[in-house]
């Protein structure tokens, strides 16, 4: 017995330690209840893990990204076990951690029910409570084979050892490295109570899951291929603590009833109906009062900042997107060709640049005109997997707030930076202040123009994203082979990332176009272009904002600003009046004159989210008065006619959310 | 020799003469020198004619449609006998009257050119004076085969004698009748110079042709079908007087200086680049500032007449326009189906109305949300040929400002008579003022729904129309199958009519989408729907009025409201604080900085028909003042700046034209 000198590495601070040979990791950080595996030498151990001489050793929390994947691992393996005492005949697909949770895939003669997932989630707590021991050992492929002759999924992994493919996700390594077993062992006899093929690593035991809970089925391809079985796959999730995994429900909860697709159909937003197809989404005029106010405040923004508005077709010749390019690097994202005039193919436009291009290039250009700001409302259409589509955020058909700008390569900075402040004050006015940037640089294999261009881009870029005061995200090799990018990642109001904006500099479509101006010395010169979009996608911003703001929009947005609710049959015709005095300065103000009674109306006005209800009684008449009922219970009574409209024209100009 | 009684009928006088057998119309009207035939028993005769007994003879004069049209038949005579007499190898084909003209078509060895055509003009003019006399005589078949026997044209129309047809214009009558061949003959010795197959009639004598002028070849296929041999043909056209002939000419002249396709390009409003396709626009940001304003225009008056405004997309799965029946009628008019999703057809859509009954039908209506006016901006694409794909006006995708009304059968009245009211008033403030309404009825042949229902439309719609106090035309007959409609015909600055907005009632959509709404006692009903576009398209209104205003559009319009020329370059500073002064106003304005020269600069602005020229030099910068220069030359020197400002500002918001 000699002694192992190890580093243990706790971020920064590296202590040295010698200790015994045979000491564990989980000796090293024992006393650590939070620490639940090691990293030696860079790779992910379980804390039986013996540590070697020389080894550098770091404690792995459960709560790291790392700790939570192991957790959900674990939980996974118990889940499958469970299933198989339950339901013996069931064969083992996969079975990954994977955001916010983790699935396995069982063969089984029919799919679970409900039932079965309670009955499989009791037992799961039943074998968390058994203080199981995860417990790893080797095997040859040989041995694998034998102790697997059951599981014919796991003995399909092990044929494809070596194939470089780790199945998405995968918990079986089969690139190369040993092959393991992880055993559930009995926690008094030692005796292995259940098996499964995989690298690991694995909690110590399964009394150390703090906090799971089922969360749905489905069916699932194995392998991910509609040639292989079709798999019944259990999703569930796994946390670090009750109340963590509380928070994640209510989280869950929340989200789902923030999801616009619901409350689009129930505000009456928006819809797609199977008669236009998959993707192509219909708006109804409440839907279609948010987006015209959306367009036309930022139509006023893009007008104030010096942009030109123009128009383009959303067909056009093949030809077009041959000189583009897109037909060579973007045909699969593109619908089918019409063939039109006997023999000549028209396509839809899955972008607006090319069009801009022409525009551009429609005439000589002098530097005095630079920069030019071309900006359109284009609608463009992209063929997604009908499998991608997703409501608004995801959809086969929709509108970009588009621009493109042409400057002269001394203009490049200053231009990046107004535009830059310019996207982040209007994300502001609708209402998102929570931001990070993120900065996509140059994938060393793949990218056009001169590295002295795209540094300094780049540098450009870094300057103006770091002038914000913002977070800023590296994104290193993660920019499209024409140029790097900024882009604006919001926090909305439940604490979810969505990509925004995006702010991308092109070296490629000038060249293909050689759009060109003439300088102040009579020298043609290659403009630098610029593409942005604020919303990116009309469609998809309108779906953030309603997930953002759970459909109760602030008043300058809400299709109804402000809805009457008379007190009695009597009350109508002076709320009417008030609406009809509202609405002469410019406010969408409706009355409810229905049969149904006054606390039928407040409910409908409140499950509508109608951000001002206007009451109005008996005292409110003879006063020329109304009382204020917002969309959190709280009232406010008799306001004066005048101001109660100056107070919500207030808000409406101001774009307060109240 | 008996006496013959005849009479003669001058508009609604009838009067009636006894005259000698053998009396002819040129007898009747002799002494009437603008009357050049005679229309007996509703056909129209020769002057030469001999009247007979018990037959009414009415006068035609030349400047009648009757009499303009035998005028032009005639100088196509001449052309005719002018283009053999100088090419004796030239074959006749057709020569009839056109609009404003005529043409005769000829079998050349190579196409004329323009010193043939002065040549062809100097010989009619010789002919012109020769006055020979147009002579008609009946001919058997046979007859005729031998007299044309040079003639294959000729002979091949003798020969078709019987078909229904008669060649859209051609002159020979082939339908039935006696088979007639006009000579001309000499003066003097009453020989035949020249001949034609012809029905007639004819002016008496070459020297009744007034004024006439060549005006332009073209290549035409024989009887218009690519199969035939090409022959060219010369345009021509005639006039009852040289001062006519004159305002036609220089209305021509006026029409193409306004042709909105030079104009579009001199002022880079639009283009139609070659790498988009035939018939797709796209606009420049000068034609895209006009738009916006338009459109921006527009959505506030429909916003403030109680539209409620929808999006929908361009493309759209097949089952949709089966379900219009689109696919049905209308498939030759859409660009063809792309293919998605392994099999579905997806097309783009021609017309948005089959959209918002979609939208209509998104869930239960009831009586209390009628009227319900959808509007969109939508844009349609439509397979024109690509023979008839012209600018603007006729283009292959465009934007209809569309709105579809649905509202109950006792609503239909006062909704046609608002939405009429509506539609004038909104095209008065585009700065069209002269207008007749046309009144299509049913087509007795083609229609659905019932007989009632046409009739109390019908009704509704005469009556709405009529209390506009505006000229009405019938149309009878001309109603598309599923409804009457109202169109409105504006006249522009130089008398051109245009049909620009149409109100048209539909039987038969809401059949077919079944549409309904629940009425006050509970029942389905059937809704009324009102399709209505103001300005057609907003391509096609745009070129209007953009020929309307030749290019000089009101300020309100403009792209470039004012420019500051600065009559040296120390006053271009000065120029630059009115300008800021003045886009805070919210006006668009620009400064020529350029190193031109002032009196350059200003012809600049003149061609780029710039409503407020803002003048400044020494004086008017001691002065705080500028000059205003105006698209007519005048000038208005010394206004103060926040006058000259507040007066842009006015004359931009009261949209009036200076």
């Amino acid at each position: 017995m000699s002694d192992v000198r190890v580093i243990i590495q706790r971020d920064s601070e590296r202590e040295e330690r010698v200790v015994t040979t045979g000491t564990t990791a989980a000796d090293l950080f024992g006393g650590e209840r939070t620490v639940i595996a090691a990293r030696v030498g860079g790779e992910l151990k379980d804390l039986a893990y013996e540590v070697g001489d020389g080894e550098t050793v770091e404690p792995v929390a459960i709560s790291s990204e790392d700790g939570l994947n192991i957790l959900r691992h674990s939980t996974a393996h118990v889940m499958a076990q469970a299933v198989q005492e339950l339901f013996p005949e069931a064969r083992l697909g996969i079975g990954p951690p994977v955001r916010d949770g983790f699935y396995y895939d069982f063969d089984v003669a029919k799919p679970f029910t409900p039932e079965d997932l309670k009955a499989v989630e009791k037992k799961m707590q039943e074998i968390q409570k058994r203080g199981q021991r995860f417990s790893r050992r080797v095997v040859t492929d040989e041995a694998a084979r034998a102790e697997l002759a059951d599981e014919p999924y796991k003995l399909e992994l092990i044929g494809i050892k070596g194939a470089a493919s780790h199945d998405d996700g995968a918990d079986v390594e089969v690139g190369g490295g040993e092959l393991t077993i992880y055993d559930n062992l009995d926690a008094r006899t030692g005796e292995p109570c259940w098996k499964d093929l995989c690298r690991g690593p694995h909690l110590p035991t399964t009394r150390a899951i703090p906090a799971f809970k089922l969360m749905r089925n489905a069916a699932a391809y194995w392998r991910g291929s509609e040639k292989n079985p079709m798999l019944q796959r259990i999703y569930g999730t796994a946390w670090p603590s009750k109340e963590e995994l509380k928070a994640h429900l209510d989280f869950l909860a929340e989200a789902e009833k923030r999801d616009h697709r619901k409350l689009g159909n129930e505000l009456d937003l928006f819809s797609f109906p199977d008669e236009v197809g998959s993707g192509l989404a219909v708006f109804h005029p409440k839907g279609g009062v948010i987006r015209r106010v959306m367009e036309d405040y930022s139509r006023k923004r893009h007008e104030e900042h010096g942009y030109e508005f123009v128009y383009s077709p959303h067909a056009t010749k093949g030809k077009l997107f041959e000189k583009s390019g897109h037909l060579d690097w973007y045909a699969e994202g593109m619908y089918p060709p019409m063939q039109l005039d006997e023999g000549v193919d028209y396509y839809l436009k899955p972008m607006n640049c090319p069009m801009h291009n022409l525009i551009f290039d429609a005439r000589g250009r002098s530097y005095r005109e630079l920069p030019l700001r071309l900006f359109e409302f284009g609608t463009v259409y992209r063929y997604e997997k009908s499998g991608v589509v997703h409501g608004l955020t995801r959809a086969r058909g929709f509108t970009q707030d588009d621009a493109h700008i042409y400057c002269t390569r001394e203009q490049m900075a200053e231009e990046l930076d107004t535009t830059l402040t310019f996207v982040l004050d209007l994300l502001r006015d609708y209402g998102l202040t929570d931001f990070y940037l993120e900065l996509s640089t140059k994938d060393p294999e793949k990218f056009v123009g001169s590295d002295e261009a795209w540094e300094e881009a780049t540098e450009v870029l870094r300057q103006v994203a770091e002038k914000q005061g913002l977070p800023l995200t590296p994104d290193p090799g993660g920019a499209a082979f024409y140029g790097p990018k900024i882009s604006v990642q919001a926090k909305d109001a439940i604490g979810r990332t969505w990509q925004m904006s995006t702010v991308q500099l092109d070296f490629n479509l000038p060249e293909r176009f050689d759009l060109q101006y003439t300088g102040p010395d009579g020298a043609k010169q290659r403009p630098v272009m610029i593409h942005r979009a604020l919303f990116g996608s009309i469609e998809r911003f309108f779906a953030v904002l309603l997930e953002h703001y759970a459909g109760a929009f602030p008043a300058w947005l809400a299709p109804v600003q402000a809805l009457g609710i008379p007190i009695g049959d009597a009350h109508v015709p002076y709320l009417r009046e008030f609406a009809a005095k509202a609405r002469r300065r410019g406010l969408r103000v409706e009355v409810d004159a229905s049969s149904d009674r006054m606390q039928k109306k407040i409910r409908n006005a409140q499950k509508q989210k109608v951000p001002f209800m206007v009451i109005a009684g008996d005292e409110d008449m003879e006063h020329g008065a109304v009382s204020f009922r917002y969309r959190d219970g709280s009232q406010e009574n008799g306001i004066p006619v005048d101001e109660a409209i100056a107070k919500i024209v207030k808000v409406v100009e101001e774009r307060t959310q109240i």
